[in-house]
């Protein structure tokens, strides 16, 4: 009656790329064919590629970086048929564990190429960079952002069930809708990631066919949607418990994305610490759960163990609606909260750090953010709180300003243009 | 060497209307006359009305929210001249408690009349209402939201210091574009609250000119600004320590609008639970902060004392930038914020409360809301966290869904029309 | 339908001696007359001396330490009748609130006489001495022991319900037993407070007789027993629910010797923050719940609320089984515990504190003391934990050791030997 | 710059006998030879057999726990030379992570035979048995105590330096005094493992002399002792850092005995959830620190991250210095423990689990006990808390008593007496 191991359900090669492999996929689509099928209750582990399906390196220079190809993004481990997973379920997921390869204990937090992601001050760090993280157990430390260590909240940044045509074809719709107004009205940069064949991969071996029809009509994995998708949130971690719609017979849940750490907002888009990883996972099922709970968007239990460092030493920055040109908005919480970013980043920057330095430590470091108000027109209050205790100086406020901690180091760039 | 009894500096009398009483205002301004003085490190205690200033009572109807003048909002304890503060300063606002008067233990949370108030949720929920909430200690019940009982993060909603002439300048003139904007595209609803005489009170006794100076240019105190204000941030109770920017000579410190609990966002509006309260400060300096520390909004650290239950007892909800009509918005935060929400009372509604009840007790409560992401066009994701422990029974999700509690009472109503 | 302020069911006139107020008494036994009565369910407050009974004063010398009458204490407020308790049920006990009076907001803690009290470290520490505590809303700090300040776990030290004959005469019986055997070996100090009629109080007026009775049978306070008692717990704090033995009918509910603050052990004897307060409870019953749950002692949960440091902020000492001396003894717990405290005060005085200055905090803040092991053979280890954030400075280990924080002040002495 | 790979510098074979592999060792003494050397800030990693080297399986009997040779406990990892460690130096030791091997998903909790052991209950208790835990991540549950699943504390149960021969001659003669006086009192059970060349092993290839020697004069790895040793702290667990005593130059830092999970006192002997295991560390130094610090003892910091669960959901029973005869003692710790323990038994027996589950159970799971008070005489209070949420039903007192959960299972027993 001993148990066996674990049993691995999908195995990656890192060192191949993703998309002659099966068990991956990098669109969302009620055909994709299941890799394999577990029951309910049964414990297995998923090896997953970082969120660019390896295109990114444990280097000192950011021409990886420079090089990505978005329409790769993200690359997700599945789908996995769930035995007896109806339309109108609910579909259990337990988070067991997450964990790097043994044998790559590293990430990395990046800048993008403006034009090809949505960083949240892309406007004013619109050069590519990139930091490396290495792990320590559960520690992270960079040498690009020296002084600080934390413990991440790891967790996948996507888990998420296959959608039904018809739940596919709301999304496409609404997407759709927003960019044509977006192009009536000039916006500059991107509104959405529309269905696009290039970079789309279907996984299994399927006809030319049917790998089209995927590659087409599949929407991209960028947002978060009522199935789960990339919600990024950081307590979805070792122990958490999580609700997700079903929409096919046999779910179809796949996951990937994995993040060491990632501070809410995940703000330079390539935010977390995005890294390789083994997910340990139990799934079960809460027949007609959806009409039952009236749960029709993900629901979740974050786990019991978490780092905690007390209360009282969260330095805690605010933001209001009133953006850095002093033009008031109404209401607008993204304000707000760029604010609050933008305060602590102002603040850091006295010890020494480069805005950029401060921009991806925020990203990456175990940050919380909460909506503090909402109702005091015209301006929402956005409390942003850093974690004390991930520096080895005080970054307490004092009589006399901060200390400048000496040289700082830097993050890393292309080094060509 | 025996210490005093902490002395109480602002005594408020709860039974006299407040406009008739000293030390007491309900505008922001330059010259509104200091009540009183201390010096840095005493530590002294303050009175307070209600936001409303005595506008609410303890009874089983709304006719008071109904009847309640808007312009009398808020009633703050002040303004405290600071021995030795100059504007570049940071105050130091040590609060090191907060409290119920001993004989008015109860508060409230409402819906006031939407043309009156910028309610989260008003246009699903207009009708105005009340619920009235019992203190037992640290505990807060209500008879008109039965099953639940939660330790408040009590906290007072406002903390501010008066603003120089030029900083409230920028301050008008910043929301009157806003509002004339939002005129010239026919909003239908209040953007701003700007100066307006009505309800102005200026506090200590001073020349009819001044009184009529004050109430003609204060400017409103509903939003938070980078003084402080109206920040609604309920992490800031007993132990909490801020530090807010200095304008004038003296600062002028006010506080109130004491809140028992709040969820984050104070949703409803009116939609902590307001109270009458007492608070201990300690006040402190450091000395030209503003620029040294490059802190020019408030800056805050929670107290070591807070309510917690184990990450795992909060059931979350999310939200994304959808609305509730199926319209995608572009990473809008507030949309995203307004789904979980929504996403959260259906929820709650399966147990048999009313949605206004769910309304009044998700504004209330010590509830968490996170903006888990901003980056994944179109939706940001934000996550909403209800601690499972404020109810008597079992709110998590089961097979066959949630069992109905039986008579779920009812908030209370204008008794006429 | 509004709810009338809390009832305080016990008042109690701090200037007045205890003796000549009823309410309160100073002994267990079954037949202290009932002061009051409560239903189950009601909300109410009881004043409560501090344990001295008045004996103690905010002063800066230890004169009323030398000259406490130890056969006062402890000063209980009680006993209150539950309405329908008998004998076989559980009493619920709900600690609503915990304050000090408004008008005495301090207290102390003392090193006592050694041939009145126990002390822990006792042999090392015997004289007399005292610290004052100041609070400031939630927090203490100290004229005499400078460089701390902390929130209290404010809790009653003793809550107890009235003994039968039978449950007092096990009592009586098994420690006269302890007693007599340590007399035949010849034990140099007390080992047990046996009845005496010595400051003895029963409270409400009775016959002489039943008077003489109570004083002469009734069981002292000093130690926790089945039915409650001096249990010493911190985490019987705000918003706690304890489980009580009912032995009589009507339960004969008292409680007292309220603290601020206290750390685990309360070492020094008169080791808490003692202090006069005002407690806010609820009492419930769980009808025959001795024998339908096995619970013969007392059971309790802490409250949600309590000051939390992170784990990592926890400077942890270790003890084990082998004295000061170099002697080894078997699994001795006890001498684990000293060793761990001796261990931690050494460490202390290098920044310059006294012994008894680290004596007296060690007893009074925060402090976690848990037994790691019992069975490894022949060392129990103890480990014994401090908050870091408790001191404006910091005292994690360094190179080059501590640096002295200069003028430490000293406790307070008698003026007289 | 790209860092390797962690390395792993002390490798073991589970299929092959501990004592025919190099790196390991059963005893302590000052001259087993180092394994390998480590420079202070290198991180590594370390494997471990469990504790008894393994001798226990992943079975549904209990014929290993019968066959154990207790002189083969423990089996450690080590020793490792740490550059540039002096006498007088502290070790700081940084648990960076614990991890079961991947495919070792298990652990054990047993009771031993009392002749080999030093149960806390093995007069109750004194059969032998064994419960398995299968490891799903973070979270151990067992096929022989059904209904519960909880995060482990994982962490090692022994880490210790080499000690010079003044320290282990110290350590040899209060050791055998103890021996010697429970010799001279005919106490009927072992006070201490005194040395014994049965089962000693002293790892590297050493002369037979050399063998010979140390393995009459090594100290057994029973107890916890100033060097560290068998602390069994349950939260020395990842992220935790400790600072030790150095004895030797090169201070010999080795590892072993690691814990899944423990709850405090590790009550059944081989109390915690025994496994074998990879520990991921970093070693540093405090040049002169145990003079310059008055460290002579272990001290050491708790991790950041840890399960919590709030602490109002601890069930909590107590004990006295009452044993369960009705013998009182005086201030006696363990008789407190014992008793509060007892308590805890006899309370969850109600809900179906078996004495002997119970007492495994909590010997296992993350316990906590507080000396809550050492000077009450003559009771001291130990208090004693379960987190409710490690069961799947609830273990809250009731009205009615508890709902008894069905068949309970079993711990498993040896096939044949």
């Amino acid at each position: 009656m001993a148990k066996d191991p674990i049993p691995t359900i999908i195995n990656v090669d890192l060192k191949k790329p993703y998309h002659e492999q099966p068990g991956l996929h990098t669109r969302w689509h009620p055909e994709i064919p299941f890799y394999c099928k577990v029951k309910p209750g049964e414990v297995f582990k998923v090896e997953c590629f970082d969120s660019s399906g390896g295109q990114v390196f444990n280097t000192d220079d950011a021409d990886d970086i420079k090089n990505v190809n978005p329409m790769g993004i993200h690359c997700l481990s599945g789908p996995i048929e769930v035995e007896g997973a109806e339309p109108g379920d609910l579909l259990i997921v337990e988070i067991q564990d997450v964990q790097p390869f043994p044998d790559e204990p590293w990430g990395y937090t990046a800048i993008m190429d403006p034009a090809k992601s949505s960083a949240f001050l892309g406007d004013i760090y619109p050069n590519m960079q990139k930091a490396i993280w290495d792990f320590n157990g559960i520690f992270a430390s960079s040498r690009h952002i020296p002084h600080v260590k934390f413990p991440g909240f790891i967790h996948p940044g996507i888990i998420g069930t296959l959608p039904s045509y018809e739940m596919m074809n709301i999304w496409k719709e609404r997407e759709s809708k927003l960019v044509d107004f977006h192009a009536s009205i000039n916006t500059p940069h991107t509104v959405a990631a529309l269905p696009n064949p290039e970079g789309a991969y279907a996984g299994q071996a399927v006809s030319a066919e049917l790998a089209k029809k995927i590659a087409e009509e599949g929407v991209r994995t960028v947002p978060p949607r009522e199935h789960g998708g990339n919600i990024d949130i950081k307590n979805l971690s070792r122990g958490a418990k999580a609700y997700l719609p079903v929409y096919v017979k046999g779910a179809g849940f796949s996951v990937g994305d994995i993040h060491f750490s990632e501070g809410d907002g995940e703000i330079s888009f390539c935010g977390a610490i995005e890294m390789h990883g083994i997910i340990t996972l139990k799934l079960g099922l809460i027949k007609n759960g959806m009409k039952d709970l009236s749960i029709y968007n993900p629901v979740f239990l974050p786990g019991p163990v978490e780092a905690h460092y007390g209360p009282s030493r969260y330095l805690t920055f605010q933001g209001i609606s009133v953006d850095e040109s002093g033009k008031q908005h109404f209401l607008d919480v993204k304000v707000a909260f760029r604010q609050a970013v933008l305060n602590a980043i102002e603040y850091l920057k006295k010890f020494g750090y480069s805005g950029e330095q401060a921009y991806l430590l925020l990203s990456a470091a175990p940050v919380e953010t909460h909506i503090s108000s909402i109702v005091d027109i015209p301006n929402s209050c956005v409390s942003y709180s850093i974690p004390a205790d991930i520096f080895d100086f005080d970054i307490m406020p004092k009589e006399g300003g901060p200390t400048p901690q000496g040289d700082m180091g830097s993050t890393v760039f292309p080094t060509s243009k």
